[in-house]
């Protein structure tokens, strides 16, 4: 998840002055809500040191009630605390209902500095992501809402941030010897961050990435994030209340119904809020890139022979590729792969072409059709178009609920997991172009009697839904790049430029892969 | 869970004729009705050599539509199925909805056979486990019935059907080199299954373990396993179809609710069935083990100072205890835990009683405050009446709805493998009696002015339920008796007999933990 991660993104003093006083307002709202509802918060801050852990809950706190929540400081156990189970700590913390809990450090100390220092062994981890998922599992299930914060800086800022302390006599001593070594091994401890993404990502907890070098922007999507969750929270709670009160044959209470619109109003403007704060994936593409005839003749010509040399290598090394193209309508997919596979072995490849699902197929699982495509050893198998439908197109049309699309993520990591387990190189690629781009290429289709076939009324509709789209496939490239199946943003708007990409990503992919064997 | 199995049960020739005609009408009658709703049916074999899985596989499909299921013998990998990832081959085959697809053998594969050949490394297992659990998952959360049956066998039984297989030139091949190495390796083996029953046993697809020394009684019992586990679907996607229809504000049709009766009808029987077939492992309890007054005092005695002696060695080496009571009412809990007490340093122990939860403890989770008490290393703590109240009492009386029931088995394992885990040791008694028994204990009780108090109406009204108690009990210790925390059953009648074999179980565990550090 870190992997996408864009820290660049700022909030001026001015945008942060006038959004705060009403996140701080609804924030109270909400405390009181649950409060009334019953409904246990906890709120988990996580993340590198020096990103502002101390400073963010200081500021997070401020709109609350302070007979209604707790912090919880989670430092090196108490000579008591290690004479217990390591849950035991935590489950004695957690908050009765109507309450929230906030933890600066967490359980998941034991698999971020207890990992990096050893005092947690490699072989107990296993067991030590059971107890962390089963511990949040059956609070959720219990009722309790579980938000967890990963605040995330890169190793300069906190490099500045240490020496900044440092300097300081008043502040020295909260840089501790610790600090310093996970930052001049940073890279070390982020491979263990990201890890415990992986492995904790859930749809019952979910986390969220916390962009924290501007401490303004931190604040807000802070703010946002925790807002969201708890408004999503009540409105879910108000509901099972309707059903059982609908099961009893009574009628909603009237205030009830009001409480209803102006929670619901809240969790639409987070909803906006979140977007504007979203750091955008895609809008970081640099579109302008392109290549002249000449050098993309050149280079293409160069890409397709080491391709025909590498595919011949993964044949006789037996290692399955699976390549993934997703993109904008007229994004470029189909002559992307025409130039993949131009010089390739027709023997060693498959081109899936991915339609709606047939009848046949809509009786199974979603993913039951792409499981049957996978390659075997040394053959590479190409999808245009995807399982990411799942969280797009599906997602966006309802063609599966809200539940599903969100528990999607997890199952399609999964999946590309056991597909790397079993050896397979995994890359993702998403075709970008812009809106105007995109206008140009349909209406070079429309008037292209070559190319009609192309483009459809459908096309039209689903570019009507652009934001949309956008909002999904950055939340997609976001939970679903990993380091066993990176996502690749190839960009489009230049076709010659795009294809060289392409086959460069794939051959170094191979390549390193080769080395690695 | 195999740690609790008892073999012995038999059906006769006779019942089984008597019975099977209905099952088996039943049967068909829920494919049919499986079919119609779209539900798709995993039917999963796994469990010892020579268990029989062939034959039962055999019996089972009699009763249904050819046309409906498919048989899949899962043997070692193909060519093809190696070249791809071990999920592959059973992702598709997965059914279609309103198909049964019935595995001879399955994904377990990984986890037993090549386990045991060492083919799957142990640091693989977990990645192994996570992939397994996610496939399961993800079925049913897309509507499919996974119903996965362990049949058990002992050693001895196993070895004479391999010496009756071998002896017959036309079934000699049957018998495989590893399945003689996975029966001399008998225990080794066993204790796979165990780890996988662990990992594996989950809400969303549960293990039932087949008793399959008697072959007629291992019939029976997948019949009824299936025939419930089959009704209880269809209800729960009626019920679904009905809140759909409801919000439509449509009328659910009157076939609907004839049907509703008739399969409601059908897993009502075959819960009636599955209590008697339910092998009770209270009913194994020899009731008349008894000590005479000298006997009890010289042994009490003895391991009074026993307990003493290894109780300041628990505190030098810190190790943990937790030892949980639960029993029937007037079992003699008390009692026991009195004379294990007595001559305990009263520093180092606590004993904790369990009431109705007071509002605190209702405002948290049903584990935090037994979490709470959790003792610290070197220390015991003692439960009168523990965790397990979750799935007798409230199961019983309905003080938490069947979902939540049922997921605490999970719960509790996990927690108890949270203490395991941090060095305690746990044990778990239930302290039993006959009927008989206590009401003659009730009865001395009423009339003792001393011992009045001990006796309310709710115990009487306790002792109306007595047959669901014992259902619930007996399903408690399948499973929640694990290697790590065990369930002890003590024969109760006799209070010394109980009373010493508490004290004898505790420096037992005790000393076997010694010796392991």
């Amino acid at each position: 998840m870190l992997e996408k991660v864009d820290l660049t993104k700022k909030v001026s003093k001015e945008e942060y002055k006038a959004k705060m006083p009403q996140l701080e307002a609804r924030l109270g709202r909400l405390q009181r809500e649950c409060k009334s509802l019953g409904i246990p918060v906890l709120i988990v801050f996580e993340g590198f040191g020096a990103a502002g852990k101390g400073l963010q809950i200081g500021r997070l706190i401020q709109s609350m009630d302070p007979r209604g929540f707790e912090v919880h400081t989670i430092k090196n156990e108490t000579e008591e605390e290690r004479m217990h189970p390591f849950m035991w700590r935590f489950w004695t913390k957690t908050p009765a209902r109507g309450r929230i809990a906030v933890f600066d450090g967490s359980w998941y100390r034991r698999v971020l500095i207890d990992r990096f220092e050893k005092r947690t062994k490699n072989k107990e981890l296993p067991a030590v992501f059971h107890s962390i998922n089963s511990f949040e599992e059956q609070l959720a299930d219990d009722g309790n809402l579980v938000i967890k914060l990963f605040l995330d800086i890169d190793r300069k800022e906190q490099k500045k941030r240490f020496e900044k302390l440092e300097k300081n006599k008043e502040t020295a001593w909260r840089v501790s010897q610790g600090d310093r070594e996970r930052n001049a091994r940073y890279d070390e401890y982020a491979a263990m961050m990201e890890d415990m993404l992986f492995q904790t990502d859930t749809d019952y907890a979910p986390w969220t990435i916390i962009e924290s070098m501007d401490r303004r922007f931190a604040t807000l999507k802070i703010y946002t994030t925790v807002i969201k969750a708890m408004a999503d929270q009540i409105e879910k709670v108000q509901r099972q209340k309707e059903k059982k009160a609908a099961g009893r044959d009574e009628k909603a209470e009237d205030r009830q119904a009001s409480e209803d619109g102006l929670i619901r109003e809240i969790a639409k403007a987070a909803d906006d809020e979140m977007r504007e704060l979203q750091v955008s994936i895609l809008s970081k593409a640099d579109l302008t890139l392109s290549y002249t005839r000449e050098e993309y003749k050149e280079k293409l010509d160069g890409l397709q022979k080491k391709i025909q040399k590498l595919h011949g290598e993964l044949y006789r090394r037996r290692i399955p590729v699976v390549l993934g193209f997703e993109g904008w309508d007229a994004g470029g997919k189909g002559g992307a792969i025409k130039r993949l596979t131009e010089k390739m072995d027709a023997r060693g490849y498959v081109v899936n072409p991915t339609a709606s699902p047939n009848d046949i197929e809509k009786a199974h699982h979603y993913l039951w059709r792409f499981w049957r495509a996978m390659p075997k050893d040394g053959h590479v198998a190409i999808f245009d178009r995807t399982w990411y439908g799942r969280v797009m197109v599906e997602r966006i049309e309802g063609f599966c609920t809200t539940e599903e699309w969100k528990r999607a993520y997890k199952e399609i990591n999964d999946m590309e997991k056991d597909l790397y387990d079993a050896g397979a190189i995994v890359t993702k690629f998403w075709m970008h172009i812009d809106k105007d781009e995109q206008e140009r290429r349909f209406k070079e289709r429309q008037e292209n009697p070559e190319k009609q076939w192309k483009i459809t009324d459908e096309d039209w509709r689903n570019r009507e839904k652009w934001d949309q789209y956008e909002d999904a496939v950055n939340e997609m490239l976001m939970r679903t790049s990993t380091d066993y199946a990176p996502w690749v943003v190839v960009e489009g708007n230049d076709k010659y430029y795009a294809r060289v990409k392409v086959l460069q990503t794939v051959v170094d992919a191979i390549e390193e892969r080769l080395k690695e064997k």
